[in-house]
């Protein structure tokens, strides 16, 4: 599509004849109400909930799936692009547009209707732009849940589009495995429906695939058909302290075998990281007598079934006991119980390592048998090549996921610092570890460079063939 | 590429010069043994389980990859088409040539490698010609199963090329669902390998999606990582007697909540098919007092606790006194224990159907909640438009797939029978309940035309750019 290039003060061209244009079919299609050229309203999409930041021309809010496919066929027939975006929670700048503030804004938030939920079917047909809280608001009633679990409240379409992963992955899979049928506008302004709330449909190419982590490139998700489970009717978990990464995995390899079904969440968080928490965070009491230990692991169990019929914390705290005795000091300290307290702890983490310095999050997966020597190796690397950088790494064990935060000094670090140390990491994770650059958070102009590195010759070929035409900044 | 005609005899030129060239070719890329114009071993191929008979030109069995690449590349220089095969236990006709005569067919067995086993990844990376029981094999021995179960033993490159389903799907999903990894050879030759063992991986197009479900068409499935599970420790079963499909409906909608992690199988065979094993199967003795009820539904539940833990079977009892009472009469009997009789009806429901009359066998889905109106729909339509026909429908009503087994005395029928029925059956499931005309048997000759009526234009062209060049039989 035409791209114009931005004036040369970067200020883009609002009240040109051809801009108003635009918002008169714009609002011609979909109403006045729909399209917003007011600058306090654009500066809310203009920047990423963590990495992003670009400036629109305008943004539109469509109300329908048929009001996405009229903005769609208007920008192409003007030749502008569109930035779609759902509630702007991603982490690889994937939502913001770009800096010529010559891209259409295009927000999923009016498609926030919950069309029908069945739950005979156990499935739930909603709009793009419901909000995973708004969701499972109204599904709790029935005693059913949509069990992503993450520290944000994103919309279902953007969920699709990075194919959100998330704590319970473990027990319930990512998105891609809950997902049945979705709707979308392709990048040539078509509708393309495949709303069955079907699970064993194998008739061909399952096309809704192309729309599943490709960061809403090859189309903007309008709908989606959404697998429901049941409500578990306990829940609990665990703290237990590891001496080492070896002694989380095998803490790991114990606990499937004997939880099994009950394994909700199994997360380990650094020392580092904890400690940042400990210094930085609104926390009443360390959960810890002394120092916080290499890692913490928290453990979750559920169950549909209660607990008069099956105590869950005993089951937990007799398979860890065992498991002590076997492990020889290696897993030193155990709360079995309410273990809020430590998940305050765990999504504080974020925050609080920004108190400490400049902050690079790298989102990687290896794996899962392979996570204590991937960590251990990252230290003992950076140690080498960048001593001023801590390795503050926390995340989903259970699944082969690592949040590595990298955490220095601005003043002791020299330029270029940053994509020094995420080539770094992305190049040891994927080469030599066969893991993934990008675990759960999609791909975006934070991660771009990784993708344009790994991403075979075939692949390129198949998206280009696929969707010669694009929404976003995403060079897929 | 070139289809040459069969010549009018209907006899492949397997003697001509161009005949004996690709045999010297292939033969020299893998060895003389690795390629058969034997009739008696070409006749294995040439039959499928139960739909599908072509001829074959030549057989070839490549040890490796590089082999399967090299006869690709050997074929398509030569203009002559390729159709892959694994154990041949598909359902739509899909894995034997055509008639011409001129095909040749390429078989995985021998591709036969379990590569490596991480019990810490809880992962296994096989060639695609592993058997599944050969897995499953190498599997038990350290307590983990690859959980898909169905009536046959295929090889994982073909349960891949079908997105396999079956009876478990319920607890551990498909294929698709428990795919990390996949090598394939592309019609073109080429080796695309990702055979990475991640749970979680979202760097853009899961590019291995195209592969499942789509008949082999558009890769030959060398090399897969799978996902392992630990092996329950404990299984049981019941047997209950449901007076309707709506009663069947209410049963799970009871039981799924209660049971919830542990209910790993809930299908419902119909009198019709239990009375056909009844009168022609290897029976010692019936499972009924009386005459079978309209439904008869199978629940099994599994484990990784033993039962000394959690007592399976009692719950199960329990969750169905419970439902019983508040029921009223349409679930009428139970068995809890041992169902390993019914079972055993169960798997002998296809074969005792032949002993009935002719029969069409139509793998279809509905959403679950609409399982008992679909069916009974079926049967009031066809009283009308097909009297001479009974229905024998069982399946996997937890799931939402049926297996609507339709059966007469061909005496009775006039002409064009099959094809009228599994058009009017087809279009009611697709148009009036939102369903798949294939469920879990994939897309073959068979089904192709069903294929070419409800197959979107999107989609038709997103396959048409993706793989301009294909393997098989089926036009996709």
């Amino acid at each position: 599509m035409i791209h114009q290039e931005a004036p040369a003060d970067g200020d883009a061209p609002r009240s040109s004849a051809a801009a108003t244009d635009l918002v008169l079919a714009l609002q011609g299609a979909m109403g006045d109400d729909c399209v917003s050229i007011d600058p306090t309203d654009l500066a809310r999409y203009e920047t990423g909930w963590r990495y992003g930041h670009g400036k629109a021309r305008l943004v539109v809010k469509p109300r329908t799936t048929e009001h996405v496919a009229a903005a769609v066929r208007i920008c192409r027939d003007a030749g502008v692009r569109i930035q779609p975006v759902g509630a702007n929670t991603g982490l690889v700048a994937a939502s913001t547009p770009d800096e010529s503030g010559e891209m259409v804004v295009l927000s999923l938030e009016r498609l926030s209707r919950i069309v029908s939920v069945d739950h005979g079917n156990g499935s739930a047909t909603v709009e793009g732009g419901v909000l995973l809280s708004q969701l499972n608001g109204a599904l709790a009633d029935d005693g059913r849940v949509f069990p992503i679990d993450l520290g944000a409240d994103p919309q279902i379409g953007g969920m699709i589009a990075t194919n959100t992963g998330g704590s319970r992955l473990v027990r319930y899979g990512d998105v891609r495995a809950n997902l049945l049928g979705v709707e979308v506008v392709l990048p040539t302004g078509e509708i393309w429906s495949d709303l069955k709330g079907l699970r064993k449909n194998n008739t061909g190419l399952d096309a809704k695939q192309l729309f599943v982590g490709t960061s809403g490139a090859f189309g903007i998700v309008t709908g989606a058909v959404l697998k429901t489970w049941p409500l578990p009717k306990q829940r609990t978990g665990a703290l237990a302290c590891a001496t080492s990464g070896e002694a989380v995995l095998s803490l790991l390899a114990r606990l499937e075998p004997a939880l099994g079904e009950f394994l909700t969440a199994f997360e380990a968080i650094s020392a580092t990281a904890v400690s940042a928490v400990l210094k930085h965070g609104a926390i009443d009491r360390s959960p810890y007598d002394g120092a916080p230990p290499a890692y913490s692991v928290l453990i979750e169990l559920s169950s549909a079934v209660p607990s008069e019929t099956l105590d869950l914390e005993e089951l937990l705290g007799a398979a860890l006991m065992e498991h002590m005795e076997a492990a020889e000091g290696d897993v030193d300290d155990v709360v079995v119980g309410d273990v809020k307290d430590f998940w305050h702890v765990r999504h504080q983490v974020s925050e609080c390592l920004r108190e400490e310095g400049t902050v690079l999050g790298l989102d990687v997966s290896v794996p899962r048998s392979s996570m204590a020597a991937f960590t251990s190796d990252v230290r003992t690397r950076l140690a080498e090549s960048h001593p001023f950088v801590s390795v503050a790494d926390f995340g989903h064990w259970g699944d082969g996921g690592s949040h590595l935060n990298l955490v220095w000094d601005p003043a002791a670090a020299p330029e270029g610092t940053k994509r020094a140390l995420q080539r770094e990491i992305y190049g040891l994770c994927v080469k030599t570890y066969g893991g993934s650059y990008s675990a759960e958070h999609g791909v975006g102009p934070h991660n771009i460079d990784a993708y344009h590195e790994y991403t075979s010759a075939y692949v390129r070929e198949v998206c280009a063939k696929v969707a010669p035409e694009r929404f976003g900044t995403v060079d897929l």
